[in-house]
């Protein structure tokens, strides 16, 4: 299999993860509609939203509220999407499910995506910033 | 409070209502991006993604789940997007917790919205679409 979010979790593949426990793993995306944007996926590979199980899929959901905060409050973001795209015609290009985390700033939305990218060394301080308040907080969140 | 989606479960106001149990109703949406756009809503008001519980959040996917199922399905789409907008910078404009289904097709898929409009009576037979596969299907999933 060919599946770069399971190389990811493998760590065959970088990526800038911010959070992982047994069932999650979760990482900035590399093609960012703002800076911070997140992806969280489930360890096990499922094509898309369809085919998670209900068990797993509660445990992403946790984890991405928890990490939607973590991603608000440390980008100061205004508001966030939280989104899944499901087959080529949605939009997906990884075929294993996942949930975007997009940051919103006033007056920055727009349906139109541009997006961005990090200029060398960014990447990691922005991983970096979401990572202070993911640690701050994971224990509150999941006692 | 005014919060229509507050009334559509009281019944104050109409909606095309695709499913209900003791915690989920959903409803099409009256601005749909492609008709059968549902929207799955915790019966309990809860502002925003993040301060929902994490036990009606997961209720709700389950819900979610369910519901992208038989809206792809009686729709016949290619895929789905499933969507919340938190905050007014994300496109938010009712601030009652949901999550968007969007049906997409192939070729159809633009992040640039185009709003579609029901013409009269077809918001029903859309809604009947739905209702058809949610009923055939509900003991199953929820068994």
């Amino acid at each position: 299999m060919d599946c770069i979010f399971c190389e990811i979790k493998n760590r065959k593949a970088d990526a800038e993860i911010l959070f992982e426990d047994e069932n999650v793993i979760a990482f900035l995306d590399i093609q960012p509609i703002n800076y911070g944007h997140t992806l969280v996926v489930p360890k096990n590979h499922y094509d898309n939203f369809l085919t998670i199980p209900k068990d797993e899929l509660s445990k992403l959901m946790q984890a991405t509220q928890f990490i939607a905060g973590a991603v608000k409050r440390s980008m100061n973001a205004d508001g966030f999407n939280v989104v899944s795209n499901n087959g080529s015609s949605a939009g997906q290009s990884v075929y294993h499910f996942h949930f975007h985390i997009i940051p919103r700033f006033n007056k920055d939305f727009s349906l139109k995506p541009s997006f961005k990218t990090y200029s060398s060394g960014a990447m990691k301080d922005y991983a970096n910033q979401v990572r202070t308040f993911i640690s701050k907080y994971r224990d509150i969140y999941y006692e």
